[in-house]
């Protein structure tokens, strides 16, 4: 990361003025809880994906998302939107909600056709209604500033045909994120967003980074319903005319049938290829998406790595080892991730490994190739190895 | 190891002479299975230490030592010396032996008391009683060159006052190894000791390994009962007494409590160093200790890495990677060894790790470090943390 990043400088937020959130009645949170999560095998597992897993503090990572947004949204209004596999164990991670709040969708269909349904569904009794998109796997370091934060989101939202999109401030040249590229701040408190840009690569993550007006995007999204199944009718018209009629079958006996049913038919398309870009492309100002810069202590926690980083930031252990175990003992070993709950751990003469224990399984790897445990369970789906996945 | 080892050249045995083992009326393996083998925690605890486990194959190494030795002798003749820690445990292994056979020393002492209390014993029913003293945690690669070597063994040890001790031949110039140097050829088929060598440091043990008449001192001996008394009254006249006392005392019911109150009293000192050092002093020949060269594939698996040599050599896999598992999963890693029994294992990107899982506690080193579990252990000890000692 370099010490000072020059350019472009975006007008910091007022923080002042968002210090109480308004909470808006037709403001829904949308949950978006269907990932599989294998980069945190062999804790993740099909029925365990990383959103259900307590990686940073005592509630899982669902919970978190929840607890974060109920001081501005009554349990009622929450929507969780996850897959078959997972929808039991989120039921139980999460009492408070109802289980009609839970939708399993019977196929993945990427984030297009997931957050055109809650669009569909909302509208159905709140014609005002507007959603917060929010993945459910994510690290948010001061709450507080979040909830300021997509309040003023909200409040733009809520305007009219606007879209908001949470990004987050770089702080290095990351190669494996979306960019969102900002132009001049709105007179609603937004930067106008210029385009969206894929993962770069690392030349032009730097410049991104250097720029200063390049944001990562975080999938946090707010957007009136109405909006968005405009936006839907416009850009994937088949999808949404599907959607809607699952919508109208919710909260009849033939819901289940018709979800099932129709729901594969619907494109394979995420929300930012299907909506987003497209409309980018009417330009700065035009396509009325605005950015909202976000300084809420963002980790996405994408590896074991970054998971490891993420606790080392937050407790600096003089020798960068993170165990996690009954008891331990350390000799000549620096910069380890160690998972062994329950279990005496010694570590002697070791660096810079991930090591995790669960009852079946025991992974052993470099914090460096902590991504490639993706292939160990692409193995395990080849070898039918369902236990363990 | 030097591709030739050039110098001296012990004569080999005539193998086919000592095909079929004569066994002998006389002969009592004393197996020594007091150690605490600290070397393989976690897998080796107090009441399960290095002996009690199975390292290599199915039989645990004490069951191994004994399954050898009953071609030429029968369960009731063998005898084992252990502690009280072990003895429950040894039992359950051994249910050939009666409980009688398994003697438990109140503290230990070495190995002086303990194979002269064996002599007293043995003496007291067999007066042409010939001991043969055995590890019980080595490996023996050829077990029936081994029952060759060690028979032509008991008949120069029944001869008379003679010791009969197994050399190994070096295979590289160890320093963790007391020597034995050998001289001239007896016409009885061993060599004539010339003196025990302690340790030696890396410059001393590469000339022993190319001299070619050094040899590891294996820790295995043949001698009379009576040779052994008689030696033990002449270099340490007080434990003699003690131990001929305690020896009187077995069979009666005030056996336990003599053993438990006067072998505390007996000097704490190894046989070599009490008994073959100071008598080879005599000189080669007169001292009567001869060395027989043994070549049956000798291990005493000192370590998680000698283990991993052991059955790297054995096995020889492509990669190294020798993995204790119900299954696993292997990318870019090389010669790790990984116990995790029962458990998936994945290695990713590692080299030369030793892992080790129980279901109480995690050992994470290297096979360059693992010599220092023991350091793992005295902390263990000092923090009086016994379930895991």
């Amino acid at each position: 990361m370099p010490a000072v990043v020059k350019g472009f400088s975006p007008p910091r937020l007022n923080v002042r003025l968002l210090k109480h959130v308004k909470t808006n009645p037709h403001f829904y949170p949308i949950i978006l809880a269907g990932g599989r999560g294998t980069r945190f095998w062999p804790l993740s597992r099909k029925r365990r994906a990383k959103q259900l897993l307590s990686l940073d503090g005592k509630q899982t990572m669902i919970q978190q998302t929840v607890a974060r947004l109920l001081p501005v949204a009554a349990p009622k209004r929450h929507w969780i939107i996850t897959n078959d596999d997972l929808r039991a164990a989120i039921l139980r991670q999460l009492p408070k909600l109802e289980p009609r709040q839970i939708l399993a969708e019977p196929v993945g269909r990427n984030t297009a056709p997931a957050i055109g349904l809650a669009a569909f569904l909302m509208l159905r009794s709140d014609p005002e209604a507007v959603l917060g998109l929010f993945p459910s796997d994510h690290v948010i370091g001061d709450p507080e500033r979040y909830r300021e934060t997509f309040g003023q989101g909200i409040e733009i939202a809520a305007a009219g045909e606007n879209i908001v999109v949470l990004g987050i401030r770089p702080t290095r040249p990351e190669t494996g994120y979306g960019y969102i590229e900002a132009g001049a701040p709105d007179a609603n408190g937004g930067l106008c967003v210029r385009r969206f840009t894929e993962k770069p690569d690392l030349a032009k993550a730097t410049q991104f980074l250097v720029a200063g007006n390049y944001f990562w995007n975080s999938g946090m999204f707010l957007w009136r319903a109405d909006t968005l199944t405009n936006a839907l009718r416009e850009h994937l018209p088949e999808t949404a005319l599907i959607l809607e009629k699952i919508a109208a079958a919710y909260g009849t006996r033939k819901f289940g049938e018709t979800f099932r049913r129709l729901y594969p038919k619907c494109e394979n398309i995420s929300i930012d290829y299907a909506v987003l870009e497209p409309r980018s492309a009417k330009g700065e100002g035009k396509s009325r998406i605005f950015c909202l810069p976000a300084d809420f202590g963002w980790n996405d926690l994408g590896s074991w790595t970054s998971l490891h980083e993420h606790h080392a930031r937050r407790s600096s252990p003089a020798d960068g080892n993170l165990i996690t175990a009954a008891d331990s003992f350390t000799l000549n070993a620096k910069n380890n991730y160690v998972h062994a709950p329950g279990k005496f751990v010694a570590t002697i003469g070791v660096n810079n490994l991930v090591i995790v224990e669960t009852g079946d399984a025991l992974l052993i790897t470099t914090l460096e190739q902590s991504q490639d445990v993706g292939k160990v369970v692409k193995h395990l789906d080849e070898k039918k190895l369902k236990k363990l996945i």
